[in-house]
């Protein structure tokens, strides 16, 4: 069995993890985050989640174009010249953003413990590996 | 700047971002749900997360070293004879798990919702294409 039919059996099995995918993506986390706020422009909102990490134009769109398909975004395409596009949360976005958010706060407010955590972790592998050192020079 | 520099910097301006991807990746979801309610051994747990998608020994092992080191995950190796290690969660990591439930609940919920939407997109794109048709056949 390949990794697309282990996939593809995994999504027919459980076909809301594709969607939780979606939301909890790199580039879905941070447009969710910001149209929670208020509608953009496409570039705008280009512009705004690269504060946090530069995303390509092409990856931004695909992003968005899967939240549109979920139901979660809203592309309003004004017959204009120039083209102007603006993109919103549905109600369902906004449900989905505002959990989204509500982890995405609890990470922040926790990484000092996070932090913490990989300082013992790494100070305990570090003591484990003097002590091998030492076994061997014994 | 290549693409790890891009996330280097991406990290060092918002080191939780890395955090919510531990915690919101495939079998990080999987790991702590299944956590949530009993400690595992690693075997067991495997099967466990086995019954939604399968995932390689390394895969687990990664992602539960991952979540140690975050101080999400508790790995205590028992010094007996077959080796035996079990993995429960911290208090920290019961309140990612508690979060990450919630999330996976909300997409199980609001499921029908996206189904919905995402056969609207798809009517409506598969719409605009036999349009596209018929414009070229007048």
């Amino acid at each position: 069995m390949g990794v697309s039919d282990k996939w593809a059996r995994a999504e027919a099995m459980c076909p809301h993890r594709l969607v939780l995918e979606h939301v909890t993506s790199r580039w879905g986390v941070l447009a969710l985050d910001a149209l929670l706020d208020r509608s953009y422009r496409f570039s705008e909102l280009r512009r705004e989640v690269g504060r946090v990490a530069n995303v390509s134009e092409k990856m931004l769109a695909q992003t968005l174009q899967t939240l549109e398909r979920d139901g979660f975004v809203r592309r309003d395409a004004k017959p204009v010249i120039p083209p102007r596009v603006d993109y919103s949360l549905t109600p369902l976005g906004r449900e989905a953003a505002e959990q989204v958010r509500a982890l995405a706060r609890w990470t922040g407010l926790r990484m000092d413990a996070v932090q913490q955590a990989r300082e013992a972790y790494d100070r305990a592998k570090e003591a484990g590996r003097a002590q091998e050192g030492e076994a061997v020079l014994r």
